[in-house]
C-alpha cells in the first residue's frame, strides 16, 4: 500500500501520496474528476510550464517577486521541460472544470515544490507561481501557446515535406497516362502527374490558411486577469510576458489585442480547428484517391501498386 | 390545363411547358429530381449567369464563337440579372447531380432561347453558351464567384456595421460599471463598454479572418475543361475568362494556381465555410450574452433592457 | 404598388397589405425577421393549423369557447388544408424567435379573419384561436405531430418501398457472381443478391429504429401552458385535445408524460434527428455502392450499369 | 538498452521486446503507427479477449481446434481478463487500418504465446486464436461486445442512479417556488421539483432510448468471415459462438440478421451514437441549469447553492 502525508488548502485537509510533487488542489481535482483517465495533452502541459517560466521571469523583472524566487521557477521549469516523462506530476483528468483551474494549480503546485528545494526557502503556488496570473488568462494562454508551437513545429514542417515528397513523385511518373473520371466515369486521359499536382496544390493552400490563422495564436490573453481587466497584474506584465516567453520559444509572441474577448472567448481557436478539419478533408481525399487507385489486384482500377507495410488477417 | 410544346435532346422528346424559356434538359431534371422542392440560391443563379457572360466575352474575343452570337449572349445575360424574378427560369432542385450540371444547362437553355431571338439566328446551348466549358468547371467556378460577391457585398459591410455600431454604443455608456463573471459567479467589475469592446474585437478579427479566406475564393476553375487538363477551351481562355468577369463584377478574379485542383476538390469553400462557423460562434456568444444581461425584469440579471420589437403570444 | 389596410396590436399600429388575411403581429414579424426569405416548411404549418382545429375542438367541449365560434375554427382550418398553395399566408421567417411565437401568431391571425367570416362575428386570435394555448407548447407540440406524419406518412413508406424493391431486383440478379472486396481489395467471391440483401437489411434496421423513435413524437407539450403548470388550460385540455387531433389525423398522439420537459426541451427531436443521420449514413453507403459498381465502362469495377436518366454538360 | 528476440511474419524478420507477450505482427503495426501515443479503449480490449475465449469455446466443441489448444486459449483469455494492467500487452495505437487488423493479431499473438505456455505445445496466432475468424467479423463483433457491456453495465446504471437521485432530491424541496421564465424572462412561478422533474424524465426517456438502440448491439458479425458469406467458418459456429458469449458475459447476444451488412457497414453503432450526443444533449440541458441558478452570489440568479468542492485559482 502506498504512503501518503497530509497537505492542505482553503477547505481543509487532504492525503497526497506521500512521494508527489503536486499538493492539494491536484489531490482534490484528482478525486472530483475520475471522468476519462486521460490526462491534459502533453503539448499543453509543456506549454503550460513555459507559461509559468516566462511569468516568473516578467514578475522578477517588474519587482513582483523576489529574483531568488523567480530564478528558482524558471530553472525548475527548464528542468521538467527536459523530461520525457514529466506527465507522471500532472495526474489530472482532462474532463475537469471549463476553467482549466485544476490543471493550473497542478502547474503551480509542481513547480512550487520543485522551487522551494531550488531557492532553499517556501515557494508558494498562488503567491508566486501564479502571481499576477489566474487561470482566466493562463489557460487561454496555454491554449493558444501549445497550438502555435505544435503547428509552428510540427504540423507546417510534417505538410511542407509531405508537398515536396508529392512533387518529387510526380516528377518520377510524369510519363504515365491515365484515365480522368467525372462522376467515377471514363472521362479523358491524364497524367499521373497531373493528379499528384493537385495533392501538392491542396497540401500547399492548407499550409497557407494554417499559416494566416495560426498567426492569431501568436496573440495571448496573459496579463488580463481578472476577465480582462488586468486588475491583478502589473501594467508592464503583458509586454514583459510575452518578450519572455518568445525568447523561450522561438516564435513572436504579443499581448492580446483585447484581453476582453481573449478571456470570454476562444474564436481563434475555433478558426484554426475549422481549418484543420479542412486539412483533413484535404488529406481524405488524396487517400481515398490512394485507396481507389490501388484498389484490385484483378477486380478494381489498379492503377498504381502501394508498397505492402504488413500482413492481413 | 397549361399548354406544353415538344423539345428534344439527346436521349429523345420531352414535353416543356409551352412558355418555358429552357428546354429539354431542364425539363428532364425537373422530372428527374422531385426531391425538395428549393430551388439553387438566387445568389448562385446569378454568379452562373455572370460566368455565361464572361465566357462569352472571352469566346467572342478569341474568335471562338461568332461575335454576333456573343454579343448576343452577353446582352440578354445583363437583361436577365436585371430582372427580380428571375428564379421562375431556374426550377430545378437543389437536390440534383452532385456536377450541378442540370443548372449549368438550365442557364445554357434559358439564355440560348433569349439569345436566339436577340440575334436572330440560332444560339445554340451546348456549342455557343457553353462553348470551352464544361460542368466540371462551370459550377466549381459559380460557388466560388457566387461566394465571393456574396461576403464581399454584403457579409463584410453587414459585419463592418455590426463592428462600428457595437463601438459607437460602448462609447455612450462607458460610464456603467457591472459585475463582471467567472463561471456565471461575481467575480471583478467590469465597465459595459469593455464587455461590448470584447464583441466588436471579436467581429473585427473575424473581418480579418474571412478576408483573408474569401480571397482565396477570387481563383477559379474556369478553363480547366475537362477533369482539368484545359483541352476543351483556348489556351487564352482562362484569362481571357477572368478579366472579363472582373470587369462585370468589380472584384479581381484569377485562373487557379492548378485547374486540377480547383476541380476536382472544393477545398476553399470547405475553408471559408469553418470560418464561416467561427463567425456563427462568435454572434451566438454575442447574442448569449444580450439575452441574459436582458433577463429579468426581476428574476434575472437585469443589466440592460433591449427594446421590444413585436408582443409576445 | 399595392395598397394596404392599417391594423394594430399592443404596440401601436401597423400597415398591412390590404388582402391579408394576416393582421398586425404577423406583419411585425415580416418586418423584424427579412433574413432569408424562406418560410417555414409547410408540413409544419399544417400541422400547425391542425394543432388549432384540435384545440377549437377540445375548447368548444369544455365550454371554453362558443360553440359557434369553435365550428368556425374547425371549418376554417380544414378548409385552408384543403388549399396547395396555403403557404401565401404564412410569408414568416424560419429565422424568427427560437420561441416560433410570430408563426404561432400568424396561424392565429389567419385563422382569425377566416372564421370571423365564416361565423358572422368578431373570432379573436389570442382569446378564441389561441385559448388555453400559447407558443410555449403550441410550437413544440407542432414540432412533433408535423414530423411524427411525415414520418408515418412519408418517409416510412417509402423506405418500405424501397427495400423492397431492393429484395426484388436481389432475387433477379441472384446467379451474378462479383468480387467481394475488402479494404477495396479483392477479397472472395460474393453473389450480387448477397451485396444487395446487405441494403435491404440496412433499410429494414432504419425502418425498426426509426419507428421506435418516432412514437416518441406522438406525445405532446400542448396543454402545459405557462412553463408546464398548464395553469392557463382546462385541466381535461390535453385529453381532449389530443383525442381530437388522433381523429384529425389517424396517428394515436397523447398528452406528454411532463410537461416541463416537453416545453423546456426537444430531446425526442434530437434523438429522432440522430437517427435520420443513421439512415443518411446507410443510403450514402448504398449510393456509393452503386456509383463504383457503375464505374467505367472501361477503365473502372463495370460490375453494373445504370441506366442514364439524362445527358451530361 | 531493452534486449530484443527476433520473431518472423510472412513479410520477414524484425526485432521485438524479448519480453513482449505479442509477436511480429504486432511490434510491425507499432513501428507502423506512431501517431497518437494513445492505445484501443480498455473496454474494447477486453471485449476482444472474451471474443477470442468464446471462439475458441465454439471451435473447440465443433472439433475444429484440439481441445487442450482450445481450453488453453480460454483459461489465458480469463487469466488476461483478470489483470488490471493487462493494456501493457496491446501497445498498437487506434489510428490504424480501418479493419483494426493489427490489434486483432495482437489479441491473437499475446494469447498464443501464452496459450503455449499453458498447453505445452504449440498454440498459432493465426490458425488456433484466430480460427475461423478474420479482423472482417472479429473486429465489428468486438465494436458491439463493448458498447453493449458498458451500455449495460456501466452507462445505464449511472443513468438510473441519476434519474432516482433527481426525483429523490425534488421531493425534498417540493415546497420551493420559484421564477419559470420564457426566453429568460420572467414568466410563471414553478415549484423547484417541477424542474427537476423534467431533468428526471429526459433522463428517463434517454435510458428508454439507449435501451433500445443499444439492443441491436446484442446481433454479432461473428462467423461471416469473409465479407459475410461465413465460408470460412465452421456453419453452426455463428450460433455456438454467441451461446459461449452470452455465459461469458450475462447478455444474450445472437448472430446478426445478415452478416453482409453487418460487415460492411457500422449503421448500429452509428444510431447508438446518435442516441449517446441525444443524452449528452440533455445532460448539457441539466448542467446549464444548475450553473446558471447558481448564479451569484449577489448579481445572478441566485436560486440554489451548489456545495463547493474545490477551491479557486
Amino acid at each position: 500500500m502506498s504512503s501518503t502525508r497530509v497537505e492542505h488548502d482553503s477547505m481543509g485537509e487532504l492525503n497526497v501520496p506521500s512521494d508527489a510533487l503536486y499538493a492539494a488542489q491536484t489531490q482534490r481535482a484528482v478525486e472530483n474528476f475520475p471522468i476519462s483517465g486521460q490526462p491534459m495533452p502533453e503539448p499543453f502541459i509543456r506549454a503550460l510550464i513555459l507559461v509559468k517560466a516566462a511569468a516568473a521571469a516578467a514578475n522578477k523583472e517588474l519587482d513582483q517577486i523576489n529574483p531568488v524566487i523567480g530564478d528558482a521557477i524558471i530553472h525548475v521549469a527548464h528542468n521538467l521541460l527536459a523530461k520525457p516523462d514529466l506527465m507522471h506530476h500532472f495526474p489530472v483528468d482532462i474532463y475537469q472544470t471549463g476553467s482549466g483551474t485544476s490543471t493550473n494549480m497542478n502547474a503551480n503546485e509542481v513547480i512550487a515544490t520543485l522551487a522551494s528545494l531550488q531557492a532553499g526557502c517556501e515557494v508558494k503556488p498562488n503567491d508566486h507561481v501564479n502571481a499576477g496570473q489566474s487561470s482566466n488568462d493562463v489557460i487561454p494562454t496555454a491554449i493558444h501557446v501549445s497550438a502555435a508551437l505544435e503547428i509552428s513545429n510540427h504540423l507546417l514542417p510534417a505538410l511542407e515535406h509531405l508537398s515536396q515528397v508529392i512533387k518529387m513523385k510526380a516528377s518520377q511518373v510524369d510519363h504515365y497516362v491515365k484515365t480522368g473520371r467525372t462522376h467515377l466515369m471514363d472521362a479523358m486521359p491524364i497524367r499521373m502527374s497531373q493528379s499528384m499536382s493537385a495533392w501538392a496544390t491542396q497540401i500547399d493552400q492548407n499550409i497557407d490558411q494554417i499559416s494566416f490563422l495560426a498567426s492569431g495564436l501568436t496573440k495571448l490573453a496573459q496579463g488580463g486577469t481578472a476577465v480582462g481587466t488586468g486588475i491583478n497584474a502589473h501594467p508592464k506584465f503583458p509586454e514583459y510576458f510575452t518578450t519572455a516567453l518568445s525568447k523561450e520559444t522561438g516564435l513572436t509572441f504579443k499581448p492580446a489585442d483585447n484581453f476582453f474577448a481573449a478571456i470570454s472567448s476562444q474564436d481563434t481557436a475555433v478558426a484554426v480547428s475549422g481549418q484543420l478539419k479542412t486539412l483533413a478533408v484535404s488529406i481524405l481525399k488524396i487517400a481515398n484517391d490512394l485507396r481507389w487507385m490501388n484498389s484490385g489486384p484483378l477486380a478494381g482500377l489498379v492503377e498504381i501498386e502501394l508498397e505492402a507495410l504488413q500482413p492481413g488477417a
